[in-house]
């Protein structure tokens, strides 16, 4: 098989879709944006949209489809939102009812699409920029956690962030918050930096979400709001049906990394 | 009467709440944000909310409020849109049929508030890199522009991005980008430097919005997306109602300049 970092985003989505790819997206396409996805329907999609926008750090909105429409055209051109992620979680009322790799039978006229920033492209500019990212380093899951900071609600939606953790060396705290600052549609600048308990987490060493990331001698957790938040959200809200990617399966976007740095 | 400029964003609203303070707001408030308003029933503020999200630098929306709500609550809190604005206009169909000091007898419970970033906010950024703004020099409306610049459609809104432009120094004019490139939530970095003929703009002298500024010898023209884009868009689109501020009449907000810097 190709070497699946070279495939482009579109080569990438009609294997997906074909249902002839279903593993976890990381490194596929290369230098391309990768998308979080909620679906919701229409009658709740107008108040998370609203939810998006008054936060906009944990929930930056790439692109949002017409209503009925499952071609995210800003982010996927020609993609469907009913095939092109590897794998979906159902959700009814907050409840996770089924892991599926297409979601035709739940797909209807009224619902919309939010495909929404990852922390990859934040990542990649920390990477250039000499900045070790740990959980890549250490090839497992990033550890991201429920704090204490509110949201601010709209509608139906309210909760707390939740955050994703990267260790930072001292010396390159003020690199760090620089080079993700030129990237605030996905997540841009931390949300916090150093003691873990000030934003209302107890044990560093036990992520809500994600796996543990080892901090060294020298280093600082620096925090970040996270993509997992809409979701997090969403199911304490518990909305009569919410679809979303399965942790790790993303959305292939067209775009590239720097096509969202602001500077 | 007390110096405008040093109001707190609270009196100056409540002072225009009375009809006290029928003036345009330029300069009050000295350092604190202003936001142009569109007002729109439910039924179309999705559409409208999706369109500003697939066009943000003309369409940066500061604030979104609840449906009914005439609280912008992230953007002046304790504020009423229904009364806290100097001037509105009211277009039927995309046709002004009326101005008014308060929209008490068109405000119905199913209508949304926009709240939408304004360039008074980098034209500070300007002044403070020691860039000169000729508009602002010569005392006034900045020129604007309907350009060839196709928008992202959404639902009914589609049209072409109206543009401000301001003449800046060769030497100035990197500065110029980079400064304003801070702010990407009040229109950000110009969208255009040099030949207006290039986006669609026959004759700089005749600005289709605003009155001309001077270009003088060693000046370029910059041009940036402009928060009129939203207004021009809705009445090419005609709904059935939309209430906007009266230009220069805007809505004095909460936060200052430097909240909006992402860097």
């Amino acid at each position: 098989m190709k070497d699946l970092s070279k495939l482009t985003p579109q080569e990438a989505r009609l294997l997906i879709r074909e249902n002839k790819l279903i593993v976890p997206t990381s490194g596929i396409s290369k230098g391309h944006i990768q998308g979080n996805l909620a679906i919701l329907p229409k009658d709740v999609a107008f108040d998370f949209l609203i939810f998006a926008q008054r936060n906009p750090k944990p929930c930056p909105i790439l692109d949002v489809t017409d209503i009925g429409d499952p071609e995210p055209k800003l982010m996927a051109k020609g993609g469907d939102l009913r095939y092109d992620i590897p794998k979906y979680r159902i959700y009814k009322k907050g409840e996770l009812v089924e892991e599926v790799t297409d979601i035709e039978k739940y797909w209807t006229d009224d619902m919309v699409g939010f495909v929404i920033g990852c922390s990859f492209s934040f990542e990649s500019a920390m990477l250039n920029a000499g900045i070790p990212v740990r959980h890549i380093e250490d090839e497992h899951n990033v550890p991201m956690y429920l704090t204490n900071i509110e949201t601010v609600p709209a509608g139906m939606f309210h909760g707390k962030m939740v955050v994703s953790m990267r260790p930072v060396p001292y010396d390159q705290v003020v690199r760090a918050v620089t080079v993700t600052s030129r990237f605030p549609s996905v997540h841009g600048a931390p949300v916090h930096v150093g003691d873990p308990a000030l934003i209302g987490i107890k044990d560093i060493d036990k992520p809500d979400f994600g796996e543990k990331s080892e901090i060294k001698e020298g280093e600082i957790p620096v925090f970040w709001a996270c993509g997992v938040t809409p979701q997090s959200i969403a199911m304490t809200s518990k909305p009569e049906i919410m679809i979303t990617h399965s942790p790790g399966y993303m959305l292939i976007c067209d775009p590239v990394d720097e096509d969202f740095s602001v500077l």
